[in-house]
C-alpha cells in the first residue's frame, strides 16, 4: 500500500466507481496541476446466467484487473441509495463490499461519497437532475459527448467529485 | 478448488457461516457414515472503532484464515433476512459478499439456505423460536450444552441444514 502524500505531485490517477453486481461503471481522471483530464470509461459485466456468488467471484477478478490496470493513486466509491427494491438492494451491497476489499488490498486510498456529495460536487445544486450531472461530467472534462453507458459517466462523476472536494469522509487508510 | 465428488467419501467437513460484519459466526462439522460431529464454532469479530471498509477487509483476511484452517469440503451461508433497519441491512450485505467470494476462492463448494430452509431442516417447523433450533443443535451433535455465543450456534445449525438436506440451492461450482 502506498502512502506517499499527494501534495508534491504531478499527476493523480483516481477511479471512480459506480457499484453493481450486473454492470459496475468506473471512470479513470487524471488530476494535474493543469486540471483533470479523462483518461478511460466503461463497465465491468457479469452475465445474468451465472449464479450470483460466481458473479461475485467475477466483480472480485474484473475489478482487481482493473485496479492494476490503471494503478489509481485513489478510489471513489458512490454510497448506495437504497431504493425500495430490496432484493436488488442486497444483491448491489454485496457486490459494493467486494468492490470495497479489492480497493483496499489493490490501492490502500478508498472515498466514499453519498450521490447527493457527487450532485452537489459537479452542480452545485443536491437536487440535480441526472443529465445536469452528465453534462458536467461532460463539461469538466472537455469531452465532446457525454460517455455512455451511464454507469460510465456515473463513474466519472465520482472520481471528478473526488478531485474537486476536499470532504473525504472516508479516507480508510493514511 | 476440488471437484471431488461426497458420496464415497468417509468424511465431509462444512463450514456454516453465520454472516455479519461486526460478528460472524462459524460452526464447523464431520459427517461420516457414523453421523454428525462437532469440530468447531465461534465468532469473526471486527473492531466498531475502524472504518466499515477497514473492517471488510479484515472480514476477508479472518474468513480466508479460517477457510485454511479447517479446508472444508462444503461451505453453507445463511441468507439475509432482511429486517427494517436498512442501514445495518447494507453493513452486512456488503460483508457477505465478501464473505461469499472468500468461500468460492478457497473452497468452491458453496451453498446457501434462507432462515426458513434451517428452521424447517433443525426442527421441521418453519416458525420454529431460536431456542429450539439451537437446542437441536445441541441434541444432534451430541454437545453437553448449547454453543456460545448465538451466532456460533447459528453457524452450527446452518451446517447441520446442509448435512440432512438434500435440497442444495446454489450449488455454485460442479
Amino acid at each position: 500500500m502506498r502512502y506517499a502524500a499527494d501534495r508534491g505531485r504531478q499527476k493523480i490517477i483516481i477511479l471512480g466507481i459506480d457499484p453493481g453486481y450486473a454492470t459496475i461503471g468506473y471512470g479513470v481522471i487524471e488530476k494535474t496541476n493543469a486540471g483533470l483530464k479523462y483518461v478511460a470509461a466503461g463497465t465491468l459485466d457479469t452475465p445474468a446466467s451465472e449464479s450470483i456468488p460466481v458473479r461475485l467471484a467475477m466483480v472480485d477478478e474484473k475489478m482487481s484487473d482493473l485496479m492494476r490496470k490503471f494503478r489509481p493513486d485513489a478510489v471513489a466509491v458512490e454510497e448506495l441509495f437504497f431504493n425500495t427494491n430490496v432484493t436488488t438492494g442486497i444483491k448491489v451491497a454485496q457486490a459494493r463490499g467486494v468492490i470495497l476489499v479489492c480497493a483496499i488490498k489493490e490501492c490502500g486510498r478508498l472515498y466514499e461519497y453519498t450521490p447527493l456529495q457527487v450532485k452537489l460536487a459537479l452542480t452545485g445544486v443536491g437536487r440535480a437532475e441526472k443529465k445536469q450531472v452528465q453534462y458536467m461530467v461532460k463539461a469538466v472534462l472537455g469531452l465532446k459527448e457525454i460517455p455512455k453507458p451511464d454507469d460510465a459517466a456515473d463513474a466519472l462523476a465520482v472520481a471528478v467529485c473526488h478531485a474537486n472536494t476536499g470532504e473525504y469522509k472516508h479516507r480508510v487508510l493514511n
